[in-house]
């Protein structure tokens, strides 16, 4: 079962679809890149992920490879290539191949895409809620760019999997920043969502920032501050956006049950919600 | 004029050499590297690199592509092949080839080296001295680890150069930590010379260690703590070492002359020393 992958203007076998070792991708995490999920053959949210690729590309001085037109054909002939319903679309833009040197060089980007089928909406995680356990954030500080360079993220996940948990919250200077590679929210007894102010130190979640809409549409207070594993273990409820997630409630957090240790009625509302809109909104 | 590159096995033209868009050192950067300098065809400091790499691949928990001895075999067997005589291998192991996820993937690693044709010995920054700007370290927290994750370091050499400067030193909560590429000293009035003391906020330098052993032979004292950039601009001498510099001289910092704003005695004397003792050993 070979996925036919994107890799500049070309449409390859994965066997097949190869980069030069002289990437800046590969040599310097010099890359960014996004990830819309696919439900019923439909993009969710890509004009968010469009733009903040371009934010991204702003902010390292990267060209664009393509217009987000062409980039939206790309994603629809990789859906329907692969006969892809259902999964996601991952998408890397590199600065390019030049020979290795820490100054940018003038050449025209990397732009590569491939597909991911998998079951998006009927997912364990969901139903049952995940445990994550505290670490330490010893990222970059300019998270809010959506680079590679995901390293400590993979050693998050990799310490959370030792612990017997799903995930792991990031904590800098007493404060939760995010999950490994997800937004992270506690619902206060007073049903109050509390989830960390946008800034350089997180991503800004396109799931994140549809969730906080659908939430204040629905009359759910918001306070948008940060927050400490304390707080979080004595919430009534957590849990976590990304685009590939939606909205995965969080059972446990260091061992401390949350709230009764079930998946919270807010969770589960928002994540009914934020599907309807988004399936709504779907192209 | 086309190099010949080495890639898990093979000897490619530059242009054949390619790797897998799956490779978590493109998706992820999830991977070390090391670079050795080449003159009069001989390694410099070998030895350290592969201890340091061996630590890098530990430390990840990343499988070791091949044997240390092997390994010096292909560094050998490249500078046949490209006929270099001065210059610098590069080489990097990447955990492999797998579908993206953030859980490491049981593969074989990824082993790309190249070489770079250049003149190490007779640098015009050597001779003159470089300008540096102090910029906010950003990087993560395990700068000890030579990883790819090399944007932050690529931000700081492009801000130098805007800034009319040549590297950029990095300061963290008041302190230098180091340079984008090399450890940052400063030589007292007294002579004294003063580097970061080793922790997981700089890169453990082959060259560093080589110089300070050399400093205590000849009867330098050496202080590892660390300074900040006032003390650096009121400082005698300043001055860096890499792999590649070896010692390089620096004479301006944020438009601060240091000293008398030319190259100082002490870095003059340890790079000749270095390369001295370096090329005596070198294999």
């Amino acid at each position: 079962m070979s996925r036919i992958v994107y890799v500049n203007g070309e449409y390859l076998p994965e066997e097949d679809a190869k980069i030069s070792v002289f990437d800046r991708g590969f040599l310097m995490a010099d890359a960014v890149y996004e990830v819309t999920s696919i439900i019923d053959g439909k993009m969710l949210d890509f004009a968010g992920h469009a733009t903040r690729l371009e934010r991204s590309l702003n902010e390292i001085d990267m060209k664009q490879p393509c217009t987000m037109a062409e980039l939206e054909a790309i994603h629809r002939e990789l859906m329907a290539r692969n006969d892809l319903t259902e999964g996601l679309i991952y998408l890397q833009v590199s600065r390019g191949v030049a020979d290795r040197d820490f100054v940018y060089p003038d050449v025209a980007p990397t732009l590569v895409l491939f597909t991911q089928a998998k079951s998006v909406l009927d997912s364990p995680l969901a139903k049952n809620g995940m445990k994550v356990i505290s670490i330490p954030d010893i990222r970059w500080g300019r998270r809010d760019i959506k680079t590679v360079q995901l390293l400590a993220p993979s050693m998050g996940k990799m310490a959370a999997k030792a612990a017997g948990a799903d995930d792991a919250w990031l904590v800098e200077d007493g404060f939760v920043t995010e999950g490994t590679s997800n937004n992270a929210y506690i619902v206060l007894e007073n049903g109050t969502i509390v989830t960390r102010d946008l800034s350089h130190d997180i991503l800004s979640g396109i799931t994140r920032a549809a969730v906080l809409r659908f939430a204040a549409e629905a009359q759910i207070k918001v306070e948008e501050r940060p927050f400490t594993i304390d707080e979080a273990k004595a919430a009534k409820e957590a849990f976590v956006t990304s685009a590939t997630t939606f909205v995965g409630p969080v059972v446990e957090i260091d061992g401390t049950e949350i709230g009764d240790g079930k998946v919270g009625n807010t969770a589960r509302r928002l994540r009914e919600i934020y599907l309807a809109e988004s399936l709504k909104s779907a192209i």
